[in-house]
This record gives structure tokens, C-alpha cells and sequence, in this order.
């Protein structure tokens, strides 16, 4: 009699994004004329065209395919060396951080990344959550049975919640108690929060001295505009033994539908097996590619090494400067109308505390309503969340400004 | 103290690659003059170029995602619809089989899509694999901690090994003891053989009895010339309750390189949940995918969907007459040399018996120095596979004829 696994049982019904679909169906069913004049702010995905350099080496990779003398067929599972080099020369070691191209996995996703990294790990580690938080790192524990069912807040006991608030800059105080996993993400998905030197220096000596490990999400790291801010936890003096880095091509290349990522895992990251003894990581991520991947379509990993080229850079940095001007003008306009606003100055997010008397939900509904704009409801990432939603930058340049203006105009 | 997955350390150190690219390259550092004489065939890759009609399809999507009026993002996670309805219209209902397109999962592989599927069920499931098998399905898991530590043959306790033989066609009989999930590939890897009708039918037949569940590996489905094999398990009276299709397109369209694969879940399969209901696996894996997965390139779809079309459909049969061009000059060959061949007419692996005296590893050494072919060592698959090895058509046909020639004119 098969058993199916029973901690998906535990999730709650709806994921996020579709509650949102749901709500603006059901307003387009009731007022079809707003059609027209909806802007959607909500999902965090890019909207201008993929940059040519990458359009090119796709379609040179392509013709490759088509030819049996330059046809590739399986190519390592951790990704072809080209694309490795490409990120270790350009993304660290021009920045003065060691790491190895072999340090480097190539994925089809941080999403998948930061999913599948659980693997590797034992089910007995303590694990702490930012909140507001991506749903994607409490809902990967749920599945891996690391929680009990969650309460009616939303809130699964067995994970570690880390508040983030206006007081911390939305990155959290080191926690008092026992962490063994802990997943920080920044520049943040939502709050658009970046974690400053300090702070991250303070964590990292923290994992240190417990011997816990840093889940380090930096897939927003090319919207970094201040100077100080690190764009990689390997920044950090002692960083290598404890963190493991998530970076992806979603938002900087515009890859969201083309699909690459990666991991950096530092051979002298350890952790401990179950009798005790310490142990490499590295060795079993490089084996879980191995044995449950495949290795990144060729044609898509062309495309991610000619971001890194002189004419990809500056196409990945006009693309984010496009970004970045929508942001400024969605975050004036915000402001303007009298409300609190956070991020958007090193994230492509902007967060905004609603009115005391209104829920995130509330306050979806009448924006929705009364502005024709889709947004994402704060409580849909946590209950640190709740009285606070998110608009995102992803947009074009008429879109972000007609935004604006109606945010400005709402009457609070 | 941060702890890792203690049951990967329970893994054999050499997935089976690795170790035969050693031994190839001490032999051509051994026997420089050998190289230009080497001959492949040793792993199941594609050799020829992807299909005219793929690379038009993938040139097309990537131009339209270099506008942003026809730019794509994220996708759908399960994949899009034209490609979903392609497959379950042209796999199964052409044939007569209702699959909806909502039951079809598009994924990036069919070895990630046989490791993902385990997070769907529970740990207590008795699991049976055949022997000699695909080496994915034992040590996913292994790594999911559903084994004991490896005896000496490389016998993981917890798993209950099918002896595939030439007595039983190496399609596995019904087992007398409980089995809760069963791993059948047909045609399969690495023997070549196919299930018959009849004996899918017992299988389906102890599944439903038994409440557990097929997991129906038919990645070589395209290579089925004998009119009465069957193509799909739910050509089956009631596999529809019981059995999960994994399908790919890496060797019917040469997509190795490329990356797409699907699953089928049929929404009426149930399994029990910890307090004894029945629940359907479908919104599990959906949820799998919605949470841990974010949907295969759309340019890679597009390519997928394009071997549908007329032109499509008849380079995969071409690219597939080819390979099974090669295998059979490499039956007859291996035939004429006095051993006994299995394989080669409904899968493009041939599956050697070699002469008693000799294990896997001394024939693939006998062969590398003595006919400067790669083979891949039965073993490899598992302790039934010991004193067999696999031949691979996948090749030219100039180097499939010329190690044909070697084959026959060794003397055993």
C-alpha cells in the first residue's frame, strides 16, 4: 500500500500568486472596462526584451546543434566550464573573492536551487526564516517534514522566524537561541532591504562559532546601486566556511523564461554527519547534480555566458537601469501620497507599510479597485508581512509612470 | 551544528561514468596511437544534429523574446499548454489513451523527473527495482535514506531487486512479498528488453491489488519496432490508478543537450496519507512543481512542441531508423563472434552475455585493449548485471559498421 508524503498535506491551499489571479478575474468579470487600464506591479518578472548579446550566442548555439561535427549532447551536469569560468573570473575573482570555477553550479533556477539544496542537509537542523519572507524557504521545509501544520497566522512550528521590521532595516538580530540553517536573502525579496557589512559580519561570525550554515540568497544582487552594500557574502572574512551563495540571470539578464542560475559552495564549507565526524558539502551538492540533474540546456548556458561579455554587461546594465528608474519614480510617488515606503534603492521591490486600520488584502482590493493596479498583499509572504504590500519595478517605463501618478492620487 | 545528509555517505564512490572515462584515459595515455581509432560505445548519448524542425522552432521563440510585445517571463511551472496538449493529444489520445493535458508535466529531464518523484511519497514504501536497472532509481533512494549502507556487491539492504535474466525475458516477474512502488523501464536500460503486453498486465494487475504504484519509465518508447509491444503503460486496463509515464525527448528528438522531458500523472492514482485516507498524487506533483520548480525554458518548449508537427515527426523517425540502422549491424556482429545477444530491435542498447569466465570489468578492459572500443560494463547496473555489458548504437553509422567489424573478429 504506497504512502504518499504527508508534510505536503500541511501546506496551506493557496500559493500566493494565484489568490492574486483570482482576485483581479473576479474584478475584470465585474468591471470589463478596466481591462484596458490595468497595471499589474505584482509577480516580481521582467518585462523587456531579452538583450541581444544573449539572443545571439543562442542562436550560434543553436546552429551548433544542427551540425554533427559541433553537436553536444549531455554536457556536465555542473555545467560547462565556460559558463563556470565566466562567473568565478567576473563575479568574484575580479572582485578579489576565491573561489574556484569548480565552487560554481550551474542550475535552471534559484527557485530550484534553494529548493533542492535541503537535500544535502539532515532532517534534525534547527532552521530560522526572515519574515516577511519568499515563500519558497518555508514552503521546501513543510514539504521536507521539518515543521508541524501550520497555525491559523500561517505559521509552521519547528521553523525559527527572524522579524524584520522598520527598527532592524528589515535584516534581522542574531537570534539567542540554537539556528543551524539560516536562510538570508538580500537585497530581499520583499522588502527590497539590503544586509549591511555589519550585520552580515555579525551572522557569519555567528554561523562560525555554532557551526551553522548561511543559505546566502543574492539573486538580486545587480540591483546593488550604494557603494557600501556587499554583493556577496564572500565579502566577508570567514564567509567561504559557512555560507553557500544563490545567484541567478532572472533579473539581471532578463532570464526568467529562459532559465539559469547558480550556486557557489566552498570546498571548505563543513558540515557535521551523523556520527560526528565533519564533512565537505561540496562533494555531495557536485553528487546530487550528478545523480538527480542533468545540466543546463547548452543553448540557455551560451546565453548566460555572454552576459558576462563586454556588450552583455552593458546590455545587463541598461536593463537594470530601466528597472531602477521605475522604482525611483514608483517610490516618489508612494511617498507622496503618505505612506511609508522602504526599498527600491538596491531592489527592484519597493515595501510599503499600509494604513494602521487596513490588512494587506484590504489593501490589495482597493488599490485594485480604486487604482486599477495589481500589487502583492505583504501577509502573502508571512505574517511579518501583514499590513504592508509590495510593488515591483518589473514594468515599462509608461507603465510605471501612469502607476505612479494614481498612487499618488489615492487617498489614503 | 549544522548537519548534513548522512545517507549520501552511504553511496558507492563511483557513479559508473566516471570510472570508465578513467580507464579510457589511462588506456590512450597508455596507447597514444589508439586515439584516432577509438570508437564510443559506452554512454547513451546522441550523435546526430537536432532535428531541422526543433532548431527553426527554437530559432523563432528566441527572436520573439527579443520584443518585448511578444517577450515571455515565467511560465506556467507544469509547463505551457501548446506544448502539454501536443504531447497528450499526439502520445496518447491519438492512440486511444484519455491522458488530459493537465495530467502531463513538462520537466528538464526524465532523470530529474525519476529522482523528484520520491518527494511525493512517504518513506515507509517497500520499494522494487529490476536488476540490472538504471542506476538513478537506486541511488535516489539511497540518498533519500531508504537504504541501508552497500554490501560488498554493491546490494543496498531495503530495496527489493527484480532478477531480470534471460529465462524471464529480463522483464521482472510478480514478486510474493509487499512491494508499495515499482520502477519497470521498458524499453529498457541497459538490457534492451520490452515488457509484453502480458506481463504489464500482471504488474498492473499486483498493483491495483496491492494499492502500490508503477513508476513506468519509457524514455525509449520511440524505438519500439515490434508491432505488438506496448507504447504506454495505460494501454493497460487500469494503469491509469496505479502508474506514473515518464517520457523524454532526449532520444527520440536528441535533446540530451537540449533538456525536455515529461510526466504523466493520471488524476485518479491515490495513495494513503499517514491517517489512512486516499488522496490523488496529482496536486501533489503539482504543487512540487508550482513550489520547487519554475517551468523549462520557452525556447526549449517550443522546440519540443516542433517535433509534433508533420516535418518534426519525420526526422525524430529518421534520427530513430538511424540508431536502429547502426543497432542492428552491431547485433549481427556481436552475434557472429559466438555470444549471446539480447537488445537491439526494440531499444538502441544491445545487452551482451560475455564468456563466463570473465566479470564486466575485464570484458570492458578486453574489448578497450583489444578492439580500442568503449563499452559500458554490465555491473554498472547492478550486481545482475555482472558479466554482461551494453552496447550503445547511438553513433555514426561509419563507426557503428567499423566497430561492428572489430566486434565480429574478436576472438572470445
Amino acid at each position: 500500500m504506497a504512502q504518499l508524503n504527508s508534510h505536503y498535506l500541511k501546506l496551506k491551499a493557496g500559493y500566493l500568486f494565484p489568490e492574486v489571479n483570482r482576485r483581479v478575474k473576479a474584478f475584470l468579470e465585474a468591471n470589463p472596462e478596466a481591462a484596458g487600464r490595468l497595471i499589474r506591479c505584482g509577480i516580481g518578472d521582467v518585462t523587456e526584451p531579452l538583450p541581444a548579446g544573449a539572443r545571439k550566442a543562442m542562436h550560434q548555439a543553436i546552429d551548433e546543434l544542427g551540425d554533427r561535427k559541433s553537436f553536444r549532447g549531455y554536457g556536465p551536469e555542473q555545467g560547462y566550464d565556460f559558463l563556470r569560468q565566466a562567473i568565478a573570473e567576473n563575479d568574484y575573482r575580479s572582485r578579489r573573492l576565491e573561489i574556484d570555477d569548480d565552487e560554481v553550479f550551474i542550475s535552471d533556477g534559484s527557485k530550484c536551487d534553494c529548493a533542492n539544496v535541503l537535500d544535502i542537509f539532515g532532517d534534525a537542523n534547527r532552521i530560522a526564516v526572515m519574515d516577511p519572507v519568499y515563500p519558497v524557504y518555508v514552503d521546501t521545509n513543510v514539504m521536507a517534514g521539518h515543521t508541524g501544520p501550520a497555525d491559523e497566522k500561517g505559521i509552521y512550528p519547528g521553523l525559527l522566524y527572524l522579524p524584520c521590521t522598520p527598527e532592524n532595516g528589515f535584516m534581522p538580530e542574531i537570534p539567542n537561541q540554537r539556528v543551524d540553517l539560516i536562510y538570508l536573502c538580500s537585497p530581499n525579496n520583499p522588502t527590497g532591504a539590503t544586509a549591511t557589512r555589519k550585520r552580515l559580519n555579525e551572522w557569519v561570525r555567528f554561523a562560525l562559532e555554532h557551526e551553522a550554515v548561511i543559505l546566502y540568497d543574492a539573486a538580486y544582487e545587480a540591483y546593488i546601486a550604494e557603494p557600501d552594500i556587499p554583493h556577496s557574502i564572500y565579502e566577508i572574512d570567514g564567509a567561504r566556511g559557512c555560507a553557500i551563495e544563490f545567484r541567478s540571470f532572472s533579473k539581471n539578464g532578463g532570464f526568467t523564461g529562459v532559465r539559469c542560475a547558480f550556486t557557489v559552495v566552498p570546498k571548505e564549507l563543513e558540515c557535521r554527519s551523523s556520527n560526528g565526524d565533519k564533512r565537505s558539502l561540496h562533494p555531495l551538492w557536485n553528487r546530487r547534480f550528478s545523480t538527480k540533474f542533468n545540466g543546463v540546456s547548452y543553448v540557455t548556458q551560451r546565453g548566460a555566458q555572454a552576459l558576462y561579455s563586454e556588450e552583455g554587461k552593458s546590455q545587463v546594465a541598461a536593463l537594470v537601469a530601466h528597472y531602477m528608474g521605475n522604482a525611483k519614480i514608483l517610490r516618489a510617488a508612494v511617498m507622496s501620497s503618505g505612506l511609508a515606503v522602504y526599498g527600491g534603492i538596491n531592489a527592484p521591490y519597493i515595501w510599503v507599510r499600509g494604513p494602521e486600520q487596513l490588512t494587506s488584502w484590504e489593501i490589495f482590493d482597493r488599490i485594485l479597485n480604486e487604482a486599477s493596479i495589481v500589487i502583492t498583499p505583504g501577509s502573502g509572504f508571512g505574517a511579518g508581512g501583514e499590513g504592508y504590500f509590495r510593488i515591483s519595478a518589473f514594468n515599462s517605463r509608461e507603465n510605471a509612470e501612469m502607476a505612479a501618478q494614481r498612487f499618488a492620487s489615492l487617498n489614503w
